[in-house]
């Protein structure tokens, strides 16, 4: 069995770059600041699914970005989860939150409908992002 | 400076035991399965402020809960998060979702109001949990 992204994430979101295990993408909804990492592997629905070093490394490319997009976005809190209550595949939310988001104080899952980015604030959004990761392992695409 | 449980923690959960890090609490709302996992450390607030063996251990301690809750509870899906929107203290949620709960598919926070266990329950509870987590190195108290 290989990787393939579930559909719906594939279409609620687009693809930044890979990480050594995770790939890592962005919600397409500018409301909020919100990364995807999907361990880019088969069948795993819970994070006990991975292997020990595979554990390790899902949290530990959380932690790189994590220290990235909290000074990078000046965010008040950020948000780390996986729920996958609607779309079983492991995928983990990294989101930088704001006092003053649509959703604060509550969690963002599920308020109101997303807002698409444009083409241009996509793109000026990953250069600032690839810029402040240069010290990362990530292949951009 | 001494770690010192936030009151709203103090009060909405209940004191299980302790990991090598992380006090173990149980949130008092027999609705769901959910677990409060809050590193004994002073002044941490995003998982960034762990130290990289403390970040480590934490989700290490994640790891372990989640083997052994998942099956003891035969739950659908496991729920991992720390969010702190609104209790800066650094804390883990571990809950075990089921398709029949009070808040399926969606997130559990701020889903109606909490309704307590009984003494009965808890004891109960406790005594599974205890049972199933005799492997691990956890103060119970």
């Amino acid at each position: 069995m290989t990787f393939e992204l579930h559909p719906r994430l594939a279409a609620d979101s687009l693809h930044l770059g890979d990480l050594p295990l995770c790939q890592l993408r962005l919600m397409n909804d500018q409301r909020f600041y919100w990364l995807l990492l999907i361990p880019r592997l088969a069948d795993a629905i819970e994070v006990t699914d991975l292997n020990e070093q595979q554990y390790v490394q899902m949290w530990q490319e959380v932690r790189q970005l994590a220290e990235v997009i909290k000074p990078l976005t000046s965010a008040d809190k950020l948000n780390v989860a996986t729920l996958g209550n609607m779309v079983p595949q492991l995928h983990l939310h990294l989101i930088a939150r704001f006092k003053s988001d649509a959703a604060w104080p509550g969690p963002i899952w599920g308020v109101g409908s997303a807002e698409h980015y444009t083409d241009a604030d996509i793109s000026q959004l990953k250069s600032a992002l690839q810029q402040a990761c240069d010290h990362l392992p990530i292949h951009w695409v």
